[in-house]
């Protein structure tokens, strides 16, 4: 039934049929959790083998260098050349770091703020710092900005990447706009890949700020459901034919190749701010986890390795990405209840609620047991100017427990329009 | 001989003696570095049982917590809670971290400084920031502060800490002296142990400032050198009677336990501090490595298990300190040209030349193929006033290399005495 054709009395009775059944999701006390993008423990279980390619002292060396000793703040060369295959870039352009590429981008974006840019001024000691957040994006990357002040700018994310137009518009006119998150490949919470107009606009455009910077979070690279795959623009090509390469800061991790809490992380930029960033980074930090590095490329080898390795876990995510969007479809097909689109990787299917419906049907999720990322989080400060974005994270649960939490979610997102409907 | 009372003609004679001496240690064509406190090879190679107590998926998880998942910004209860007990204090006072306690420094100066102490101004917006520095102390923890532009005073370092009536009258006058930085056992370089009262002071002497922070750098906590060991009063038993456990933020690791480059690392503070931490740090980080934190829980058990283990490392690091020592008295007892003292633990033995003399000789190691800590770097702004320190880090090299590299050390030492006292 079309909820934006049906008649009053229509609605009154499906809202009776659908709090039936919220109550009977209810009464099953279900304890599910689709909020975050976590990997499930099928897919952990996946790297069992790399706990046991470090287990001699004389396993310990990478050539010369005894990765359990201080030092080798970039990381060490092997690992830096996993990454640098991976994201198609000269060695010399990448440092692997610690556990968590969040916390380069942070340390990154607190090098800007509290010393500058090289040759720019400390972004602190200005008098205002925009950022543009393409929305519905990533909520940890707003919140970065937010922590420290800055204001942030909703640009739409439009079918091909964030509205170029805009971007290119406030990125030219305006000095105090210093940047722009970017998830350029299967974007958090869409799955959107970046167009290679997009990505040339990008990196090509006038910006007024000399210090614009791009983060380039390349969070899921290599992060396919199936054979079926996005292909992305390598940024740092056409930037470096455009002479723009400084602007672009890439990150990447193994949060999601390995293990998500003790992964490697890692960073490629131009030589400049390779330079920069070791220059700062060097009173931080004596060095990485080499070991755990050292661990990674024994383990998966080389960026082969890893392509081959995101196979099992394609096998293990796309029952599931397909068992949501097929419930979607069944539950609320054509009712104008909401629409989302069939993403080709990345870790989240992304839901546009009936307008004002997003927080009723967080809520009633929550209700029945079901803990979905918060309305609104996909948004800049947390606010969703449509009340409509939700952000399925289908990877976690097992595939029968999912299906119970979909059941959940399709139930209220239903009740939510059908009660939006009948205030109307 | 004594260089201070001996005739011009005597110390001529001895230098074309030393002269000799130095050509010969050059030709050895030595390649020996006695540059920081690096853990040997043969320490590292102790904890090999490491590296395997994780081998199976089933092994990952720290009760129903699966140690390879994101979360747990403040680490896993268990190593939480070995850290407490080596620290004598609650673990609800205790954050695991990553693998790095000078990072744990860093980030929490940076919080201090871009966001403020709880109830406090931001550090940057203040027009100066000074802070104190004992000396000779870690040149790491000064380049902290050099690069965030505060001012450093240096505090000499007494017998039993730092020159306290200098300290209390700084922070109690001048509001805008905002710290200080500590290693109160085994102190870099000296190896000194702050006395009870040296740390009660500490803890309960007026800060002009309100938001004062020490520094507790307690990084040398378990690193005695053999049973005739020092004892340091738990400094915050005595901030909690006097009501300024929020002034204190301690700091460890298991750098010179397990691993230097991939051990843990640790900060204690009060609940009012940790909560700030977390606050402003869950922007920064989803949570630190687990699995390493669990590798050590299940290798260590507990703080006795790496008091233990410690005295395998005793057992190695003490024949070359006594060799060292050895040496120096040997060559260089009762000639003026140097005093160093007998540490009970830590990794260093500080040597302070006749004025004038460090550069010099730090410059003629150099030639011979010793690499030494730069002269000047235990002071701030790496100037010592009097050229005269020099610190010597005896852990790394093997004892039969450690013996050619104190040859040197001493031959270059009493040459440049020599020279200095021809020149008066």
């Amino acid at each position: 039934m079309n909820l934006m054709t049906a008649d009053r009395a229509s609605l009154e009775a499906m809202r009776q049929d659908l709090l039936a059944k919220f109550e009977a999701c209810k009464a099953k006390g279900l304890k599910l959790d689709m909020s975050r993008g976590k990997p499930s423990k099928a897919q952990l279980d996946l790297c069992e083998g790399m706990l046991t390619v470090l287990s001699k002292n004389e396993d310990m060396f990478e050539g010369k260098t005894d990765t359990r000793n201080y030092g080798g703040l970039e990381g060490i060369l092997s690992c830096r050349q996993m990454f640098a295959d991976m994201l198609e870039v000269p060695v010399e352009w990448v440092m692997a770091g610690g556990n968590a590429s969040l916390t380069m981008m942070y340390d990154t974006m607190m090098r800007l703020w509290v010393f500058g840019a090289p040759n720019g001024t400390p972004w602190c000691k200005e008098e205002k710092v925009k950022w543009l957040c393409p929305a519905p994006g990533y909520d940890r990357h707003f919140t970065i900005c937010q922590q420290l002040g800055m204001e942030m700018i909703t640009v739409p994310m439009l079918d091909d990447g964030p509205d170029m137009d805009m971007v290119e518009k406030l990125a030219a006119e305006d000095a105090s706009v210093k940047g722009i998150w970017c998830v350029p490949k299967y974007s958090n919470p869409e799955g959107k890949t970046y167009s290679d107009e997009t990505v040339r606009r990008i990196a090509t455009m006038k910006t007024a700020a000399a210090d614009f910077r791009v983060f380039w979070d390349n969070a899921y690279i290599v992060h396919h459901l199936s054979d079926d795959q996005d292909s992305l623009l390598n940024i740092f090509e056409v930037a470096k034919e455009a002479g723009t390469e400084d602007r672009i800061l890439e990150f990447c991790s193994t949060s999601k190749i390995s293990y998500a809490g003790a992964g490697v992380g890692a960073m490629a930029a131009s030589p400049a701010n390779i330079e920069w960033t070791k220059k700062i980074m060097t009173v931080q930090a004596i060095g990485p986890d080499k070991t755990n590095q050292l661990r990674h490329v024994l383990y998966f080898k080389d960026a082969k390795g890893i392509e081959e390795h995101m196979k099992k876990h394609a096998d293990l995510l796309k029952p599931k990405f397909d068992m949501v969007l097929s419930m979607l479809e069944s539950n609320l097909g054509g009712t104008g209840a909401g629409t989302w689109h069939t993403p080709k990787g990345g870790y989240f299917i992304s839901f546009d609620a009936m307008p004002g419906c997003a927080k009723r049907i967080h809520a009633l999720c929550k209700e029945a047991g079901v803990v979905m990322t918060g309305a609104g989080a996909t948004f800049p400060y947390g606010k969703d100017p449509q009340d409509s974005n939700l952000r399925i994270a289908p990877s976690l649960p097992p595939v029968e427990e999912l299906e119970a939490a979909a059941e959940v979610f399709c139930t209220c997102a239903l009740l939510a329009a059908v009660e939006k409907r009948l205030e109307a």
